[in-house]
């Protein structure tokens, strides 16, 4: 069980981290920690990790980085918790998220799982070659449903309804596990065009992404 | 307050309202109601109001529909649960959801209002001529984060990762107040970039979809 670790970075991922540990009775120190794990940009993680001394186990917290970014580093893995954070709330963020482990032994798969475990996140192991894949589903169930609902209440604003009303609509489509109700649904074409020419005349720069999420919602309700 | 009503229609709304009114000790009746709620398709509407006899208040549960459909009854009015239903579940669906009431006299936003309230809604009133562009955010918001969640999932499952792993950020998302995190708000493309590849070499069905959802999380990240 890791008793000491270092944690490189103190952004959203790195304070709700550090945080965890130290509840956990992790000692957090600069020198001789077994693990020194990195919560920086992902731009930086090379330079950082060739700044770290070799012998204890490193890994980044990082969706798409390869593990090679950890050179000259072998004992290594990578951790990414599938979860946003927000500086506004603490270690309880990483509570129920699940985490991406990528390793390259046995061993360090094992040191990765124990790690997440620690930090009250559910491990699943991911390939180091489909990193960028994952992460780019992540990005899309995540910062896309910013957009999504950005763009819906500026439609909701625009027709003069409140915003807020979206909430549980938006709530509830996740508890009921993504079951497809609506006009594409029903094959009901005549309604997605009146929105179509709303969209069209009172806030035309959304009809791109109408018209795209429309088709992709066809091609999903059609499998 | 409403005492007597028919609700014609018992599909995922039909059944939800039915159950609520039932509860709230409302009769439901074929003949003599006070209110007849038409919880039919939206096609239906103009026709099965017609065949309703004039006299009680007259109002359809549809998004998007303009109140005309009602014709030939004046005392009438419509009322929107923007939720999303499921058979699987009972009339606590419509707890804490809000619903659009669009009414052309003062009167009958007060029933409207009346009832809405007696279904445990939220409600919020809307003009007859902004219904199309309401609805259209209604689905933006529902039906495209299906399309988010499986497109998502697709990915996370070509990379070999469990989609489960989504629905713990996907809730955080909403309750973290739709905070934009992530490569777009980083103004990290070679992220973007290296997505694109993945995405064109192993999902490439799904590029247009991250493109244009990209795209638009440029454009209300910019704002």
């Amino acid at each position: 069980m890791v008793k000491t670790a270092r944690v490189i970075g103190a952004g959203r991922v790195g304070s709700a981290v550090s945080a965890r540990l130290e509840e956990r009775g992790v000692e957090l120190r600069e020198d001789g920690a077994e693990l020194v794990l990195l919560c920086v940009p992902d731009a930086a993680i090379a330079e950082v990790a060739r700044g770290v001394d070799s012998g204890p186990w490193i890994a980044h917290a990082s969706g798409g980085t390869p593990l090679s970014a950890l050179a000259p580093h072998t004992r290594r893995f990578g951790l990414h918790p599938l979860q946003t954070f927000t500086r506004a709330r603490g270690p309880e963020q990483l509570d129920g998220a699940y985490a991406a482990v990528t390793a390259e032994t046995e061993e360090a798969r094992a040191v990765g799982f124990e790690l997440a475990e620690l930090l009250g996140l559910e491990p699943f192991e991911l390939a180091d070659e489909h990193r960028e894949l994952y992460h780019a589903g992540a990005v899309v169930a995540s910062n896309s449903l910013v957009t999504l609902h950005d763009a819906a209440a500026e439609l909701l604003e625009a027709a003069g309804a409140p915003p807020e009303a979206l909430e549980p609509l938006m709530r509830r489509v996740i508890e009921n596990r993504f079951e497809l109700t609506g006009p594409v649904a029903r094959g009901d074409w005549e309604t997605i065009e009146r929105h179509l020419e709303a969209i069209h005349s009172r806030r035309p720069s959304l009809e791109p992404l109408y018209r795209t999420l429309t088709q992709a919602t066809e091609a999903l309700a059609a499998r």
